[in-house]
């Protein structure tokens, strides 16, 4: 029996209904920038795609086409400027570790990806709340939120189980672990109770919630283990690897797993069906409806502090 | 006539000696926290040489040693510990971008280092002050302002010239562009009126303070030059290559050019000193000197937040 395959599309159809009949009720003009500063055809891309699902669910888009060296200045300005309400950057833009800086110049009050340290601290050390009333909630990386909506929506988050809790029992295998996907989702997975191996280049680190009092941190390990190994006992696999060569090869898939590829090349190879019971290729669609959702959520952030 | 060796101890006594007054005559007890999560042998020296150091000068210095996963708890229980005003991590810990996030995990009122976000960010924006009063001053990535020190003590900082403007007429390269150093040392060193070529292995740029009203920020430009050019025009050189291999040809320098290395491996050729005014072959006792110098600030701004 081939695996259902499941589109980011359907996926993000309830989200991108429940943004636009917000936007439409409240009669609301969420305003989205994004800056485009590179000549990456896959970023220029993904900024059309931008501007098209802005466009059809009611969220004002400006495509800001800077020089890369003017961007910071750029992102400074938009920080302030009252009418826009979330900020967007298409990486790379110098790529390495100067991605990064960058990342945390965007405000976290209009940082609809939720890249910022802030945020990502946030994720990391499980802090839901910006402010002490709990009132506002903190944005969570978009691609990584992304997937955990697209596991919840397969049957991989498990509804029975109480919530933070329902990935207890299931071992995720993430292959990838960039300061920007893998390594925070690897880490949100560990707090919902999944065994996950996280993968890279520099070897395979064991993410779980860990013992003991402190349930609310994380626990990672170095451990000794192989791809196949720990492939070969995850229920599900999640790919990132950003280069068209790469391709995890099905025989080391056990029957019936759940195959996710975030990455924009695919990572799987082409009988991927005839061994997993579900495969998402794509997710990018799921990751534009919760850029819009976070987008609406900072919207809001910044009315309250009105 | 040979080079002029300044040393790195010449340049930090005044200093040190100034912290040790300093400590002495108001009796306090600053304590500085360092966190080595590696084995590395060169950041295990780096530790045992603060330690010296500290106590020397008077500095209370604890070394703790901790497995690098958990680390970012490490630096998380130390923020909120009143004795410790200062706080520094021995880098490399898992290289790449993760230790860039790391360095925001200190709070910038323990920042020794200067590493995190906002200190970086203040750097580039030139924004001197923590408050708005302007009491508290904002603490600078602790290499590139002990190359600034350096630069001052063997008069490449002309003062003569106005305060802010002293590099005006000069040309330097800087060999190194990284996040904790060459990136932010081109900025400073622009901002001082320098035309800078920060040269690494993705190109050459220009950082200049840029013209017209908007002095605060300074320019950068990807130039289509080479490390012949750069260096053929450059009255100064400093180096920052972490391989043992690098090996700046010292036939690219002008005569009377001013050499400084701030690798721990040596970048310059032997004969270096056959056409160079001033050779600084290592910069590491002045960083300390900073380092130290530092953590009296946050001392301080820590008292007046009490």
């Amino acid at each position: 029996m081939p695996a259902k395959t499941v589109l980011a599309s359907t996926v993000s159809a309830s989200f991108r209904e429940q943004i636009k009949k917000d936007i439409k009720e409240r009669q609301i003009q969420p305003k989205l920038v994004g800056f485009l500063a590179n000549e990456d055809p896959a970023a220029k891309k993904y900024a059309e795609w931008t501007a098209k699902t802005c466009a059809e669910t009611g969220v004002t888009f400006e495509l800001r086409k800077v020089d890369k060296q003017d961007l910071e200045e750029k992102i400074t300005e938009a920080n302030e400027e009252k009418e826009v309400n979330g900020i967007m950057v298409y990486y790379p833009v110098f790529g390495g570790k100067q991605d990064l800086y960058l990342q945390s110049c965007v405000s976290y009050l209009k940082d609809v990806e939720g890249l910022c340290h802030k945020f990502v601290y946030n994720v990391y050390h499980n802090v839901r709340f910006l402010d002490e009333g709990e009132t506002m909630k903190c944005i969570i990386p978009c691609t990584p939120l992304a997937i955990v909506k697209i596991l919840e929506h397969i049957g991989v988050y498990n509804s029975v189980l109480p919530y933070g809790n329902r990935l207890y029992g299931r071992t995720i295998t993430v292959v990838n672990r960039s300061e920007i996907v893998g390594r925070p989702l690897a880490a949100m997975l560990a707090n919902d109770g999944a065994r996950v191996y996280s993968v890279d280049v520099n070897g395979i680190q064991l993410f779980t919630r860990g013992t003991g009092i402190k349930l609310s941190a994380h626990k990672v390990e170095d451990v000794e283990t192989t791809l196949e190994e720990a492939v070969g006992h995850s229920d599900t696999v999640i790919t990132g690897v950003p280069t068209p060569n790469y391709k995890l090869p099905t025989k080391l898939l056990r029957d019936g797993v759940v195959a996710i590829n975030f990455s924009s090349f695919a990572n799987f190879e082409d009988d991927i069906k005839s061994r997993a019971s579900i495969f998402v290729p794509s997710v990018g669609k799921v990751t534009v409806a919760m850029l819009e959702r976070n987008l609406l959520r900072l919207h809001d952030h910044q009315q309250k502090q009105n």
